[in-house]
């Protein structure tokens, strides 16, 4: 039996626990992508997760100088992986619909997260399969924009500032958000969120049995 | 029997198919208005679906120059129209609610779009009838703003540009986002919705079966 | 047996109308709160509502030259406060999580509002302990902000302009958002409200058996 990888492991804690343990590890911003939140299986509802490396995928606009690459992204997902696609702020088209869910799943596709806008929700959820992004629409992006890279690094903008996703890095998201990974210092989260989840389902039975934050901090937090 | 109207034939297709077709017939932005979304009978979620003409409403600020209209909107509704209203950007009042739906679903309405804030959402759910807005507030407009103008164009401003709304434009609303067909185009968009519907679940279904989605692409779709 | 209190009183009426009695005493923006909204226990459902004294918690950057408060706020919550939290619009750090929540409950708290990101959204819900924010995240405050003022005027910035929430204002949040009753004018809005929610109500039924809005409002509203 094979060792549990990472993505194993990762199973049994929440976004949320990921960014805590990156803020103890020097991550800015705890690794937290602003923007897309979970459109499916369900609205923010729910105990579904997506675990899985980044599959990235950057849109540009129809107008841009750059080349669209000669292959679709959709039919090379590997295994296992957490589709990551940039879109173009400037436009409401959805870049994402049901028919690219259909190959992702079929393709074994761990979920698809959009920084903008996904269209055919019914689709999505009647399959199943997790769909997080910033906002729906009804429009195909075909009429304003056009692939231009397939597994190289994204520049998420926010209000906040840039996130960086690179081809590889894990992505785990769930009811709380989206948060990346990165590869760096994967091999060191694991035993922090160990010790604060401990911690924390300790310091919750003790506010419960009366005890203030405060006390039962200093109690179960070294 | 009476034929079927434009308005009965859409019952078969989503806000995304019309803005496929609308796209292939050139309306810019796909008929896509950028901003309200479902939240009555439920927010976002289930098969609710409004169609029907627009009948427009613009709301401006107390201060503005223009007069307000002499006999309320809401006691003219024709039956089967979309009402579609527009609000100030600029105030946060909330500029529909409970009794507005009341009157409107008991004239027949299909259901109403609010370019703004609604408020009020037991009321519209208890009644299940369907309410589409940008957001959702406590305050009434009776402080800050007035109905000037009643079935006379909407230009509704987002963050993209403007979409118009002319009087009796078909309005399709439904889980992925609202939609205009401007009257021009009307006529031609059932026979393109048809065809690229049964062309995308042939698609689906070879997908499913193993193809990948150009192949399947290739394959299914002329 | 003790009087109700206005607290009790409340409890008959809804944001809206809370709103509704505000304009009419003249208090600009109806009390309205833009910005939070309903996140636990459910999102935008059910009957959930906050009605409590206002507690307020104001965050600031690190880099703030104002001094962290010595006590952690979350321990000195009164029995049936609604704790309102003001954190800086630019972080995206979620300033509140479940174990917040935890012992604000132990603390007989009404509910938690919070002008600003939260997170755990599974947490709140498992306690069924009401929580209205402005979005959701993961990555926890202490990276970024730091607790400056307890029990002290907040200014909460929206693009619509500043709500003042005074600590001991009552504050009333449900499925249409989150309203601020200045304490100078609440002895005078249960009144108000008996009397619009009474005449609504005939205006509702009169509707539906076919009266128009004007013929309903002119024969129940004085």
């Amino acid at each position: 039996m094979a060792a549990p990888t990472i993505i194993d492991e990762l199973a049994d804690f929440s976004a949320c626990d990921c960014s805590d343990a990156l803020v103890k590890l020097g991550v800015a911003g705890g690794g937290f992508l602003p923007g897309p939140s979970m459109w499916s299986p369900q609205r923010q509802e729910g105990t579904t997760k997506v675990i899985g490396r980044a599959y990235t995928v950057r849109y540009a606009l129809l107008s841009s100088a750059e080349d669209k690459v000669p292959v679709h992204y959709i039919d090379t997902i590997p295994q296992g992986a957490a589709v990551v696609i940039s879109a173009p702020s400037t436009i409401p088209n959805a870049v994402y619909g049901g028919l690219m869910s259909t190959r992702a799943q079929a393709s074994g596709a761990a979920g698809t997260i959009v920084h903008g806008r996904v269209r055919d929700l019914h689709e999505h959820r009647a399959l199943g399969y997790p769909v997080f992004a910033s906002d729906v629409g009804t429009v195909s992006p075909y009429e304003n924009a056009k692939v231009v890279a397939v597994n190289q690094k994204l520049e998420l903008v926010s209000e906040y500032g840039t996130t960086i996703v690179e081809p590889g890095d894990i992505v785990v998201a769930d009811i709380d958000g989206v948060v990346v990974i990165p590869r760096s210092v994967e091999d060191q989260i694991i035993p922090l969120m160990i010790r604060q989840t401990q911690a924390d389902a300790k310091v919750a039975e003790s506010i419960k049995a009366g005890m203030t934050f405060v006390e039962a901090s200093k109690k179960h937090r070294v």
